[in-house]
Order: structure tokens, then sequence, then C-alpha cells
């Protein structure tokens, strides 16, 4: 049975387990002072286009989220995000557990608008009782979202231009930035997350990599002791260099977004088999992650051959599935589900 | 130049990157919940002689130590530690962020004693302002220690005896715990862990992988809940089965054991050579750190030729500097530095 | 100009000045271990019908709500209210400062359900990834609530039975708790609240106190320590007494319900008037909190007379207003405001 | 019994209680934006000499330190005291319950010195290993301490220079501040505190309020957003007037450095009568707290005439023991006392 559940079901491309194993003996200093880590920041400076930024690595996406939102809010402040957002649901509490309050936004598609966080803003700040109130420190986004939707330039940039207005910053969670920067229709370039964010994360563990997220501080005054924090959370490697061994290989040649590309065009032909069969989607997107609404038979039936995450019920006969496509998917296994769909839904 | 800064200085034994290299295309779940994990906690089980613990696995140090800690503590209580410890020193406070006061006990040689750890808890418990102070509510000891030195099973015994006296969990801290018990002299055995302790880590970083620290509950019931512990703490890889699959390595046929006794026999040889110039040492001790106290001037000079941290200045003129052998440790190095230390010092 | 803005405008009732003067050259233990705390809470014992509870002073409302929720709490939990509960919004975020998430639920009334506390639960329970999600932990209601509006003695009911079932503290909010017991229609009687919460609070502040809330732990097993937390949290008043006395002077003779049934009877009056004018309110209730929808234009002229607090907006020209009457509120103030709404609205 | 355990054992000075009755059917906007808070700030500026200063007032010690200090350091900061400073030992961890650690600083008399702030700031600079360590920022001294002893001038002054130097801001406790600055060959005016101090607060609780901190921000920018950290942190009063009014009238003719003068006079007196026993002191120190050190024996005896606090044990057959007076402390109580002692130590 082929598993379509998640992106990190497999370990990683092989080039990164060639690289681990050329690098095994070379002796480096620990957490991040290596030259691995420093060449692949520069990588990522150069290939996002921001040569004054601040690069750090860390393990995985909730201890990213987590000690940037630390890092960066004073106590009686909380961060802005859409109540889907993955720090206000799958994250155990990580921000809370920081101290801070995750100020949550209504949102359909998993996006939030430039105007909901202008109102949220104003509203706070002419509130008679405010301080009673927490602070809206900054603005957490997700590029792709939760539910694999994309901010089109023009949302960003108006997000961006509320954000420098009210003098907070905004962070863009990418724990799986190359899926959105490659989907079809995208009209971003890497230059543009960083010129429209204070800090972006490059996610490596849903792209290639056994693990890791490069965070990009693009305002490096922001990541003024940032070190600190990333051992304060538990965040630093001791090997750090495997995490810049990653990333080197990741940004080499521009591999990084060869993978993401390749997972997109797998996941337009599922998507398009779906469509086929003139089954609805939970939202439109055109990212790795599919999102169709299945008969719960239908599901019960499918599960017997494919692996598949059901992701919410929408009535009392169906339920939205989701299927990922990541850098391991076989050609042949996305054949074979095509092949399903159209014979059996 | 050879280093013997620090016993994470290289990648992993090898026998790691081949499992990786043999699971790589695996789909397995995600966050631990993986056959790998599996077979490794029984593993662990077996070869501590614990068949009912829980174990789970975190990525570093620091993270398994406040993740324990806060989920072992009520808001008001405190760590009692020797005032060396690692989580007083050096882990940027990761225990107050998580809202618990280091409790620190004077400590010569790293260590502290159940003396010590009673008196503290009857002090607390006499003083009429107690509840102005931080409640003693479990105690942390490190195996080895930070300066290499071991607990003798009587001074475990008795810490553990306290410990249950006062119904307050004592947590090991076994970043280095393998070097420990393949310490020459060393009567404890892994089953002596595990029944002296209420929870401890088996330390993978320092001891042959790539990352990763396997926490053994030896009371589940102090588990409860445990992951999701981890997971706000930010510690729970996406794809844990890379540390089950380090640990299924690891604890095949002794060989997380093997590695720690050979690091251990090549330590024993740069600490004779020491000897042998009559040279003296910041602590005496049986593990794969050594701590000889050298001239300033003759460090500079060994510098040249082998890399080591300086540890810390003992007077004027002299500094205790650290040497550490590891598993990637080689002969011809040892080789060396015993000539060097012969011809130079 | 007569405020109505709030029931905090005043001082205290004579009677607890006096008591202050009377006692003032005492001699007593600080910190709460003093005769009147020991004897106010022996009266709120009574009063309550819970003998065996556990009794706690302290200072404000959002430093008890902070205290009880910390330290009921793991730190993976979080508490469940309304979403338009005071520790979810007005209270800058102190129980985040903690370390919890707020586990907001909808409410229109400023209530909760018993069939929404039990949904809540169930989905975590059975949401196959809960680990990665706060666990809730707890359930805050208020009594009244933010609204002024009450749970029947069912709904209570409700509630206690389904935290029960899932053994999770029920904690009532009671600040205040008075104006609810006293309301017309109000079937509960003070032991029902005991009976019917595992811990909830007497306010003082808003009540006829200077300043002071009580706590009550009906299941003292859940009161162990509580006292490490209030210092811990801030709340331990040095001169703990002045709380004390002004508990005995509130519970001595049922003062603290005259007081709040006084004032209640005037909310009628106002209530009334505006009844008879055919103004619609935001909700129905029967406290001492009134909320009127109101033309903007007829605010301005109002508060040329009156002090009264913009709640809210309900459309583009009106918005609701709150009275609130107290221990201090004049028949003179009321029976001006009477005229006033008579003639001009 | 006469009781001399501590300064807090009485209510408050009549003036205050007069100032609380004539208010008391006042109806003032809550939380601290009364007129009574505004004008008592005035006053505590014009005292301090510092009309920039922007002034909040809190309810208690404990709650005064952990607000000030959440406020001004960034997560993975801490601050530097004596090991013998009050948020070291004596508030249940409510610095590190906000996330921070303690830095404490060796010290015999309760003070800690510029050399020892700036020797702990250069260690952290120059350790290569600091981002694994708390980084002090800030400096916490209480004046007096809590042995009652006094920095001079020239040790205020030093400890601003580092400080200054440094950039970190230097916070003083003043709990009993009025005692300090009130002793017999105090040096410093209220102005020198103001100057040498980033923070400083005004302690009410012990010299004649029923409760209340006023805390100093000489640098005004270091109080931004200040309000909110307060309810963060529980502190803000409902009826915050009742902090203002007392402040003005402590502040009202010098009436806070009378009380406070008046107890030293009397604390003076019973220190010569142990001198002139020849009984020795803990500590040697000239404010509003005395700490001779007498045989068991002669504690036991005395504890049936007058109240007293054992301190701590000296030896096996000596404990000191505290005296405090305060604004309450009567004449004839001090005369007693001396008798006492003439004739019986």
């Amino acid at each position: 049975m082929y598993h379509f559940e998640s992106d990190y079901l497999e370990g990683c491309c092989p080039q990164i387990l060639d690289a681990l194993r050329e690098t095994n003996l070379e002796q480096t200093l620990g957490y991040g002072e290596d030259p691995h880590c420093s060449k692949a920041a520069d990588m990522i400076r150069y290939v996002f286009g921001c040569p004054d930024a601040e690069v750090h690595f860390l393990v995985g996406g909730t201890q990213t989220n987590a000690t940037v939102i630390a890092s960066l809010l004073r106590p009686h402040q909380g961060v802005l995000c859409a109540e889907s957002g993955h720090i206000n649901i799958h994250e155990t509490g990580a921000v809370e557990h920081g101290g801070h309050k995750v100020l949550a936004l209504p949102s359909r598609d998993g996006k939030i608008s430039a105007a909901q966080v202008r109102a949220a803003l104003e509203a706070h700040q002419s509130d008679f009782s405010r301080e009673h109130m927490v602070q809206p420190g900054m603005v957490y986004i997700s590029f792709p979202t939760e539910l694999g939707t994309l901010y089109t330039k023009e949302e960003l940039e108006d997000l961006h231009q509320v954000c420098s207005e009210w003098e907070i910053p905004l962070f863009i969670d990418g724990a799986r930035l190359g899926y959105g920067l490659e989907a079809s229709g995208c009209r971003l370039l890497p230059k543009d997350i960083a010129r429209l964010s204070d800090v972006f994360y490059v996610g490596g563990t849903k792209q290639g990599a056994l693990f890791g997220e490069a965070v990009v501080f693009t305002r490096p005054r922001l990541a003024e002791d940032f070190r600190y924090c990333i051992k304060q959370n538990g965040g630093m490697l001791a090997k750090g260099r495997l995490l810049g061994i990653q990333f080197e290989v990741l940004m080499n040649g521009g591999l990084y977004f060869q993978l993401a590309r390749r997972a997109n065009r797998l996941a337009d032909r599922i998507r398009a088999a779906f469509l086929r069969k003139g089954i609805p989607f939970l939202v439109e997107n055109t990212t790795n992650q599919i999102f169709p609404i299945l008969e719960i038979g239908a599901i019960d039936r499918l599960t017997g051959s494919f692996g598949v995450e059901r992701w919410q019920p929408v009535d009392e006969t169906r339920t939205a599935v989701r299927f990922c496509t990541g850098w391991a998917t076989t050609e042949s296994a996305v054949a074979a589900l095509e092949a399903y769909i159209e014979a059996n839904l």
C-alpha cells in the first residue's frame, strides 16, 4: 500500500545521505558554528536575495515558531494569526507555554487579510481598556497555509504594508515554502518572500531533508541574541552541522525547488484526476496537498489501497481527506492512484 | 590537527549511516509512532532491565531536561541539583523559561550527596516561611557529571532512598551514560540506573548517534501525557523514526556500550600519559573526559597541534583543560598525543 | 453627575471602614495567618455550607483567576471558557503568561453549556493528533457572566456533571457572586455554588469591600500547596488580615447578600424604566448590570447627565451601554435616572 | 505581649484611615486612572526630584519585583542580585515563574558591589559559550537590604556607573526605602535614589500604609506599556485610588519620612540597649531592623515577654533574632524592652 498521508513519511533525498556520509568524519565545532552552516546561510541569503539577512538553523517547525515568537514579543504581547494557524491548533500550546496569547482571526481558507490585521490593530488601539487586553505584537502567517492555499503577491504586499505601518514584525512560516513558490500560478519569487517579511523560515523537514528549518531574519536587528533564544528553547543542535550540510545540499543547484516542483506536478495530476470525476474539494489550491471531499464509504474502500489522512467531516455522509505528495512520491504510485480514481470514484 | 575538544565533533558511527540508508524509503507514521521507535524502546527496556518502563525519544539534552522537569513539577516547585549542573549553568535558563527555579547545591566534584538533599528538604520543611520559598520538587543529577565523575553504587542507593522517602522523583541526566557505565571501576550496571532512578535518559548525541536522547520513565505513572509535553517543548521530531533507527543500532549487540568502552580506554591512555609526567588533574575521574591542569604557555603550544577546550583557570599561571575521547577518536591521534605529552610537557 | 459605569467606583461599605479602624492597632501575623482570616474562612464555610472547604483570600480577580488556574493545570493543559470570558479578553493574557491556553468556546450570552464542554472534551479525546493540541484540563465559568446573565440550577448541575465524569475541575469566577445569588428568579442558594463547583470565589471588590476575593476549594485536595502559588503569583498580601477583616464584616449577618440584593432592586428599577419606553437590551438579565441598546445621539446626550460605559456597537446607529448599580448606588441617583429615561428616551 | 517580629503587624497610620473615610463616597475611574493616583505621582516626582519620571502603583512587593523584572528583561536574560536578595529567596520563585533566572552573587551583608557586577558582566561577555548561559540583563538591589544594611552614596554611584556602561537597568527595591534614607549616617537624599537608579520603588506596606508600593521609572522609556504588565501580573487594583490616596497622605508634609525617622530612633534605642550589654550583632546597621545574637535559652525567655523573629542560627548555642520597629511601635514598648535587656541579658 502506498501512503499519501503526509510529506514526511520517508527519510531524505539521497543527496543528503551522500553528504552526511562524505562529511561524517570531519571534526567541526558544534552548535551551528561550523563551515557548513556558514556556507548554507550564504546560499540561502543568495537564493532569497537578502544579502544582509541573519540566518539560523533549527530542528523542527514547532520549535522554530515558538522560538521566533518568544524572541520577538514582550510579555504583554500576542501574535495575530489565522484561527486555523499551526501555532493556534497543532503545537500543544507552545506559544502559550512561552507566555504569549495567540490572537486568532477568523479564516475560511487558512489566510488572513491585511484588512483583518489592520482592523485588529485599530480595534486594540482605540479600546479604552486596551491595557486589560493582550497587545497584538506581531503577525504570523504560513505560506502555503495549513490548507495548501497561497497568498498572492498583492495580498502579501498589503500584509507587509500594514505591519510596516504599525511597526510590528511579519513572520512567515515556510514549513512548505518550496511547494508554495513552485505552485503553478504563483507569481512570488524567493526574493519576494524575503522582501515582504521581517522573518521567515525555509522548511526542510517536509521538503527533502531529514529535518531542519532555516530561519531568515531579513531585518537583522530583530535577530539580536537569537542564538541564546534557540538554546533556551531547546533548539540548538549539538552537531549543528547536520543542519548546514542538509541546506547546502538543498540549496545547491536549486534542488530544494526542483523537488518541490516535481511534487507539485504530481499533486496536479492527482487533483486533475479528481476533477475529471467531478469530485469537489474542501479548498482550491495548487500546492502539494489535495483535499477532495469523498463519501465515507468511498474513503473506507480507498484506504484499502492508499494511505490518506481523514482531514475533516464536511457533512453527515462526506469527509474531506488529504493527499500529500513530496520529494519521495513515486510516479508509479501516482499513476496507480489516478487509475483508482478513474475506476472507482 | 586533531581535535579533542568534545565528544560531538563528528557525525555518527557508520552503522547508523547504513541504517538510515537502508530505511530511507520506508513510509512510516511520524512523531515517534513508528515500528523503529517501538522496537528501540523494547531494546532499551530489555538492556536496562525495566520491562514496564515508558520510553520516549527526544532530539537533544537541553530539550530533554527542560521537558522532563516541566512535566514533573508543579509551578511552585524547583529542582535540586549541583551548582555545576548542566541545567544550572549551560542551558540558557531553559528550566526557568519553563517557570521553575533551579535549587543549586554546593559541589566540588559535580556530585551532590543524599545528605545534602535530605538537609535541603528538611530545611525547607521546617522553615516557618517555607511558603515564601520554592519547594524542592525533584532531584537532578548527571551520570557521569559535568566533570566526568561518577556516583558510586552506594551514593546512588542513598540518593534514591532519600528521594523515595520524600516522594520526589530522582532524574538522572545520562547524556554520557555509556561512558559512565563502562568506566573502569564502575560497579553499576544498566539495570541499576533503572532501579535507582524514577526517570533517566540514555544519551545518544555524545555516544555515536547523530543526535537523540532516550528518556526512560521507570515509574510509568510519571510519564502521563508526556508526549503532549514533548510536543509543547518543541521536541517531537516529525520523522521520529530517525531516533528509533539510531537507538536500534546502538542497542543492537551492545554497540552503545562497546563504543563507550573503547573511548574510555583511549581516555585512560591519555590520562596515564599526563600522570607519568606528574601533571595534576582538576578532578579524578575514569570516564571519557580528562581535565589536566597545565601552564598557560604549555596550553598555547599544545593547541598548535591538538584541539582542546580551556575549561577553567586554576590560578594565575595554570588552567585546567578538557580532552574528550569518543566513538570516533582514532588510535593514531591518541598515540600522537601520548608522544606529544611525553616529549613536551 | 452621577456615575453608573461600574460597581467599583467608590470605596467600601462603612462597616468595613469601621472595622479597619477598630482593628488598626492589633498586632497580628502577616500573610493571612491571622485570626481574622481564620474567622472569615469559617464564616464563608458556614454560609456556603461547605464545612470541609479550604478558603484563601486574594486581592483581586485577575490575580485570583491566574493563580487558581496555574495551580490546577499541568503545562500541556488549557482552560475551557466562553469566548467572552474575563480570562479570555480582559486580563492581558495573565493565563497565557502562566503558560496555559484559554480554550474559548462560542457564546452568545456569556454562558457555555454542558453540551459544549462535553463536545470539546470528546473531540479532543477522539482526535488522533490530540497530543499536538492543548488538552482541556478544567472549565472556567463566571456567575454572573460578563453580561450579567446567570446559569440556571439545571445548567450548573449539567456542567458539574460533565466535569465530574471527565474528572476535570469546574471553577466559578464569582467576582459578582452576590448579585447573582440575589437576582430575582435565581433558584440557586450559596450552598449550591459550593456543591456544584470544585473551586469558586466570592468576590469582594465589586460587592462592598475595598478589595479582596475569597477562593473556596470545595475539594480540598485541589488546594494542596495553594499558598505557595498565591505567593508566587504576587497575591499574598503582607497585611493579610485586611482581607479577613473585610470578609468578616461582609459575612456578618448576611451583609454581603443584603448589599447585593439592594443593588439588584435598584437595577431592576432602571431596567423597568427602559422597558417602559420599549428600549431593547443587548441581553436579558436580572443582576446589577443593565445593557440597553441606545441611539448614539441619545447616548451622547445621556452622558451629559449620567456616567455610563459604552459596551459595544450593535449596528451603525446604535450601541449597547452598561449601567451598573452597587452597594453605594443612591436611591436619589436611580430616581433621577428613571426620570431622565422617562422624559428623554 | 508586645510584638517586634516585623514592621507590618498593624494596620496603617491614622491619617490614611481618615483619608479613606473622607474619600469613601467619591466616584472615580478604576485601575489607577483617578485624580488621587495622579496627584500622588506628582508628589513622588517632586519629593524624589525626578520631574520626568513615570510613576505606577502596585499592591505588594513580590508583585512589584516580578512585574518590573518581567517587563524589563528579554526571555534569555536574568537578573543579578545578592544571594540573600528577596527575589532569590522569599518570593516563591516569582521571577522564575515569569521565565527568568535570578543570577545570585555572593554577599555577606546583603549588598553586592559594582566590582562584582562588573566581573559577572565581563565573565559572561568573555565566555565563548555565553549563548549557553543566561545573559545578565539587569541588576536588582534593595535599599536597605534584607539585613537592614545600606549602600553608601559612593557604592551606589559605582553600581549606577557600571550599569550605565553596560546599558542594563539598575532596579532598587525600596520596600523599606524610608527607613534607609532616614537612617543615621545615611548621606543619600531621595533625589539620589532617583538619580542613581533606572527604576526603584517606594515601599508603603512596611512604612505606614495598609499596602502599596510606588514604582518610579526615572528613565520613562523603560516604562513603555508597563500598565499592560501590571495587569498581566495581577497587580492592577480595581479601586486603584486606594493606592493614590495612601501615597498622597504619606508624601504630604514628609509624613513618610517622619514615620521612618521615628521608627529608626526607636530602633537605635534598642540597638544601644544591646550594645550596653556587649551583645554582638549579626550585622552592623542603622535602620529599623536589629539583629542581635543571643543564647537560645535567652531567646526562649525573652519570647515570653516580647515577640521576636528567630532569624538564623549562628552556632550551636546562639541564634540571631530580628527586632523590627515601625510607624506603630510605641515608646512604652521600647522602654519596656530596654528595661528587659538591661535586667535580663
